[in-house]
């Protein structure tokens, strides 16, 4: 038998878990599912004869040593920051190792250890990072051998609701970690090249400054510039590329709505509020907008937004409830961010039937001989369920197939790496064809930026 | 003699030594004017006969002990972190002290050793802080004397160009460190309170929600949330009040077109420009605005902050040069509001003639006998010159009021203060009305917020 332990059982480990599971006979593997909460571990381990769950405490050094020493290979979910340690002594005991986060700094410098181990540490392997690196390598790849010249590239990833689950006015609900969506865009300008122009938006114009994306049979999408999109131009060889812009996606008008409460404050996660456990939600955006002696709540922040009574923005912001007098928000010393993800998370909580979404799209734009072309490259994943969610699907199932592809001697090139090479990201995205992970590409006419 | 030690000869000295110097055979003073440049001491020292220029290094701590023990009394115009050295050496050698800083939590925390000395450490006493508390303090000790209670504080203050030499769009120049300027507002929300209502501004709407004041013979100003106008609320006895406001002063009109650079991005000095020195100015505009493959830059930032090209925040824009395609910007690795300074500081440096102008306004809403008052309390002071500027006065005399007072026994209290208390600001108000800097009270109809 050969060993799988698998670190963290949250979420995103759910389709990763089930994948080796389904595997674990025909491809003789016994899986150790190892997380602080035993539960959780157990619920993913099903009682399978080939799974064992345990509580885990990462911190204590002797169990965790044992433990990896015990096995073949090791697939940390785990936050990005507590993989360290896990690789040190992956390293220690000539493990290899997978996971789905962002090499780290610590983590690159890993490298050279892990070459003359040689050992693979296969990171930036779930869905973004992960599917996005090789999808979009793959297109790349097939236009530098064709002899083009890549001079444009877009990306665009979003996690959204399933169209038959998407029922409220802002197409949207929380897949994923509500604080991460409420922050988006927080903490320095959005950074991107366009035409050979470095370009800048400031937090409080990211929404603003959205673009359009069509989609066959889904309809239009729009997308807000990422923080930083310039971080893989060295990665994918795109240095002479004159746009490189990534971009999360949401549903059109979403972020036109968003804008109103990045205007007001009410997104500011670097101060507490005044009692706020006390306040309704129509004192709470009522701390945002001036006194007046009359003027009602609704009347001042339309005034100040500028909105139109007959506007489908307002529409959204009399969804959320967010002007009602009774309702408290409970939370004690909250900053604006807590107190409207708690009221947002009221509305947008998926339903126990709801699916959600995952929609990523490429646009490449190449030279070849002489002329302009572009390929575009789309994939819409639905989740089956609660459980095997898009998400966890689109995170879960490349980190599966990367791990066992690695245990059967696949991936064999050592370091600590990222999916970017062809013998890697080839059989991978083959694989998630078959779980109906799809990109559709397309010849499309060279639109430039 | 009695020997004054004046720390720092930078330009809010001037007129302070001045003052010294001025009253040094009457009252028997000799100055010492240390700074880290000698010629910067010595420029201040103006060959009289009762001071000396010395070359001073702060963190020379023989030195600095021995200058401190010579003398008998310290003023600190040091930038306020560098103050606690200083204060240490006069408790040990049992010398007051006087700044013009904000007391520092470390100051604060000498306070029981400075009262068990015996000793004053009078602090905040230049303009803001210094003139604002004395003159707000004293129009409220006045409303209590007579049975008042305070409801409603607004204070205001701002550093201006003097009337005669107002001959821009924007009616401002820099007449202070510019950099302060632009960073303006940045670093959390503005927090105040209205009616009974705390009240938030994030940093990107704090431009938009000025309100007016009038001045006599002064005309219409208009001013914007200070970020936290809450500190003084104990300190003034304001615990009841259901309004307190503080805010800075500009000419109307300068808030709205510095929004635009707010919402554009170019006050950010969190990130660093790529190729920022090689850069116009025009580029370093297009920077922050969407790619177009033909509308001028021009164009496309009149389209995205939505400015007619007949309104005057476009002529302001035009005045300060920004579309120039042939300036540089000449500086290296230059954060956004680093290039927005050298920008403005091309257009907004004052002339060799050109004089300034300190505004402060305070409103004092009280209850008297069930009925709602106002007193609302202005002063307008113009610079000589670019010397005496009407900041270097505002800021010098008091403090050097101050030192005269303690130094001749009339203000004897002892402890780290801020001055606040009748018998220390009411004879400071009253000298600094022989040298012009008088505030105009008077009784209005109660607005309330």
């Amino acid at each position: 038998m050969r060993k799988i332990l698998v670190i963290g059982a949250g979420r995103s480990a759910s389709t990763l878990i089930k994948y080796l599971l389904d595997k674990s006979q025909s491809e003789n593997l016994f899986l150790t599912i190892a997380d602080i909460s035993l539960e959780l571990a157990q619920q993913k381990a099903e009682n399978h004869p080939n799974a064992k769950a345990i509580s885990f405490d990462l911190h204590n050094e002797t169990e965790r040593k044992e433990l990896i020493q015990q096995h073949d290979i090791v697939v940390s979910m785990l936050p990005a920051f507590l993989h360290l340690e896990v690789a040190k002594d992956c390293i220690l005991y000539k493990k290899n190792l997978v996971t789905a986060s962002y090499i780290s700094k610590e983590m690159k410098a890993l490298h050279d250890e892990v070459v003359e181990n040689n050992l693979v540490f296969m990171n930036e392997c779930g869905l973004d990072p992960g599917i996005d690196h090789m999808s979009a390598m793959k297109v790349l790849d097939e236009i530098r051998a064709k002899g083009g010249t890549p001079i444009l590239f877009e990306s665009f990833c979003g996690g959204l609701v399933a169209p038959e689950s998407d029922n409220n006015l802002w197409n949207y609900k929380f897949t994923w970690n509500p604080r991460n969506v409420v922050l988006a865009g927080q903490g320095g300008a959005a950074k991107f090249l366009q035409q050979g122009t470095y370009k800048y938006i400031p937090y409080q114009r990211i929404f603003r400054r959205t673009e359009f994306l069509e989609i066959d049979e889904y309809g239009r999408f729009e997308a807000y510039a990422n923080r930083d999109s310039l971080s893989y131009r060295e990665v994918y060889g795109l240095e002479n590329a004159l746009t490189i812009y990534r971009g999360t996606i949401r549903k059109v008008g979403f972020s036109r709505a968003w804008s109103l409460f990045v205007q007001l404050g009410l997104t500011d996660d670097s101060y507490t509020i005044e009692n706020s456990e006390e306040m309704t939600y129509r004192e709470f955006i009522n701390s945002f907008l001036p006194y007046h002696p009359t003027d009602s709540v609704e009347v001042k922040l339309r005034l100040i937004l500028n909105i139109q009574q007959d506007d489908v923005v307002w529409d959204k912001l009399m969804e959320l409830d967010l002007f009602n007098s009774e309702k408290k928000t409970g939370l004690k010393n909250a900053t604006p961010a807590q107190i409207l993800e708690k009221i947002l998370s009221e509305k947008w909580t998926l339903d126990k039937e709801d699916k959600d979404m995952i929609v990523m799209y490429h646009k490449f734009g190449y030279e070849l001989n002489g002329e302009q072309k572009q390929i575009d490259a789309t994939m819409v994943c639905i989740g089956d369920d609660q459980i095997h969610t898009a998400m966890a699907k689109t995170v879960g199932l490349p980190v599966a197939i990367a791990t066992l592809q690695i245990l059967n001697g696949k991936i064999t090139k050592p370091g600590v790496q990222l999916p970017i090479a062809k013998e890697v990201y080839t059989p991978i995205l083959e694989e998630l064809e078959s779980f109906g992970i799809i990109f559709k590409e397309k010849e499309v006419p060279y639109k430039g930026y």
